[in-house]
């Protein structure tokens, strides 16, 4: 599947193969089960605290990075069966609860109002306390409360690993691996807001935050923890990196591109809101690279302006189509997505992983959340 | 050694027997030194990150909690030889680490622009923004790249426990009690900032932020980590508490006054800026129950005031010892001193510890820093 097929969704996602999407959902939902009660030990007040968490954790999300390292694992050998494979689901699971940290956080740097259509975190707390009429600043205690629940994630998203039940000898190979895709993510992310504050992103910086924040975050650090978990060696992790590199940038650019032209229905997000926020992307690299005159003054005055309506939203659309920027994205996801299923067709994988990670190439580059 | 002797340094401190500190410090070091290799591979941009949490966490800090935590592993009966010794270090330093996320969090909640007399990290942060010329609000940059540092740290803490070469059944024992040691300190934080928000606190609900965000976190639960780690049973986890949860009630009793009456040159932090925050603490507690007319108006006006001057701090004070809040604060330091002592006296545990957690208690609550 390529991305220039229409992004209707699909009637079999590969994340729902062997009811993988549920027995996250229902690992998180236990390990939420356990942490409500450590909390409501601390006292009444930290109610709205599990509850926002509860909703956050399970409200949905593709829960595509516990895919890849519960398919990294097939891949490599790991034989689904009892305990064992309840452990490594519960391991796999563990990767959402760093995703969910990392959006808390990132909304809350952002100052991202909505996330999945719902208030952030941090508005869902300065709703609190205006509901509660308290004292001192709304957006003060909505912040520090979002801050302390996107570390409360972080930690879990350790404790849940590292308590998944999986063998010993299989955790110590897996969590090194587990601990530098953390340290990437947090520093792509740094890399990220230093390119917005830098101005004038080139195409080459924008694809490396892409590479440390996206790719391999979301993707090959998954796979390859995965494919720790059931012992595999260099050659399949090497396999897995030719595979989820590519492919990881190329689910960047899918993302980028449905952050300027996504139906809000499906992102979930006020169309064009990455316009309005700024977001150094590729796509908007691109265009201005492309563009002169009038197009790129129309860039400059813009893009990042937080007033921006429907009709500037428009206007950037048109310029990002007729610079060609848009077509170039498009071509160069086409180019890494064919990067990434040669590798896959070419790695030493079981035959059923190699199926689904085929399918997920579709699945997350022509995602719709 | 009771709270009403004066404060002045000690020659020799408990923390630094056996060398301690100075093996926390060069373990930091180490850690530090790998963790720069993975940055720098992210990119050039990554370096002032690298400087800023190398000057961070080499820039001093008593050690209090890896000092606990080492002590608990000794008075386990924790043998510190060789290897094993050296890994048990480790895995005691890994709490400096979270106490580094938690503290550039909690500046950056609080806007706090020093620590131990330098600028926070947002500040810092901000700085490079303003030196550099860059784009934005500088403001924004320094928090981002805050709230980012710490999650590194955070995140880094649970890589050096899991990773200190502590045997793999004693890290199985001990990080349960590492975990819930973590989301004890992080809902302990979020029920400050309710506290705050919700105004009017009572003695007793200070007392319980204080129970799960100072005593649980700093003194027992380290030492419950560190007992653990040496396999120990209930009992002597049971002795710790006993110890640990009065003493770490003491000590935060001592930050609070130290808050308000502390010489800025021993505290690192400008005189009153407690008050100006309006920090909830048990002391202001205590003067405003036991405070009415002038007084009671003088302490709704000034405390939290911002732009509190020399003069304001000076009438607080005054308030403070005038209603016998500062008394009554010193009497239940002496009286929580006494009782970590009389369970200390009694507890199962080697005697060198007994000796150097008897001298902790005085560290702790006379601590300058």
């Amino acid at each position: 599947m390529t991305s220039s097929q229409p992004h209707t969704s699909r009637t079999v996602h590969p994340l729902d193969r062997d009811g993988l999407r549920e027995r996250v959902n229902a690992a998180l939902a236990a390990f939420m089960d356990r942490q409500a009660e450590v909390l409501a030990e601390v006292g009444e007040g930290m109610a709205p605290v599990t509850a926002a968490l509860r909703d956050f954790l399970l409200d949905g999300g593709k829960r595509l990075r516990p895919g890849f390292c519960y398919w990294g694992w097939r891949g490599a050998g790991g034989v689904d069966e009892g305990a064992a494979g309840a452990a490594a689901v519960r391991a796999a699971t563990s990767l959402e609860l760093l995703q969910a940290s990392a959006l808390i956080h990132d909304d809350l740097m952002d100052r991202s109002d909505t996330r999945r259509g719902k208030p952030a975190v941090h508005k869902r707390f300065e709703g609190l306390h205006a509901a509660s009429d308290w004292r001192g600043s709304g957006e003060g205690f909505g912040s520090a409360a979002a801050l302390l629940l996107g570390d409360l994630c972080l930690t879990w998203s350790d404790e849940m690993f590292s308590g998944s039940g999986v063998a010993p000898s299989a955790l110590a190979a897996a969590k090194p691996l587990f601990d530098v895709m953390r340290t990437e993510v947090m520093a792509g992310q740094y890399l990220d807001v230093l390119e917005q504050a830098m101005g004038g992103g080139s195409v080459e910086r924008s694809r490396r935050v892409i590479r440390f924040k996206s790719a391999k975050y979301t993707i090959e650090r998954p796979l390859h923890v995965g494919a720790a978990l059931a012992g595999a060696g260099d050659d399949l992790l090497a396999a897995y990196s030719a595979y989820g590199l590519p492919l990881g940038e190329a689910f960047q650019l899918r993302d980028d591109v449905l952050g300027v032209f996504g139906d809000p229905a499906e992102t979930g997000k006020p169309a064009g809101d990455d316009l309005r926020e700024g977001k150094r992307t590729v796509l908007l690299a691109l265009a201005a690279e492309r563009s002169s005159g009038a197009q790129a003054r129309l860039l400059d005055e813009l893009v990042g302006d937080p007033a921006l309506d429907d009709a500037g939203v428009k206007d950037l659309r048109d310029v990002i189509q007729g610079t060609g920027a848009l077509a170039e994205v498009e071509a160069m996801i086409d180019a890494l997505t064919g990067r990434a299923l040669a590798a896959l067709d070419a790695a030493p994988v079981a035959e059923d992983a190699r199926a689904v990670l085929r399918g997920l190439v579709g699945a997350a580059t022509v995602r719709t959340v």
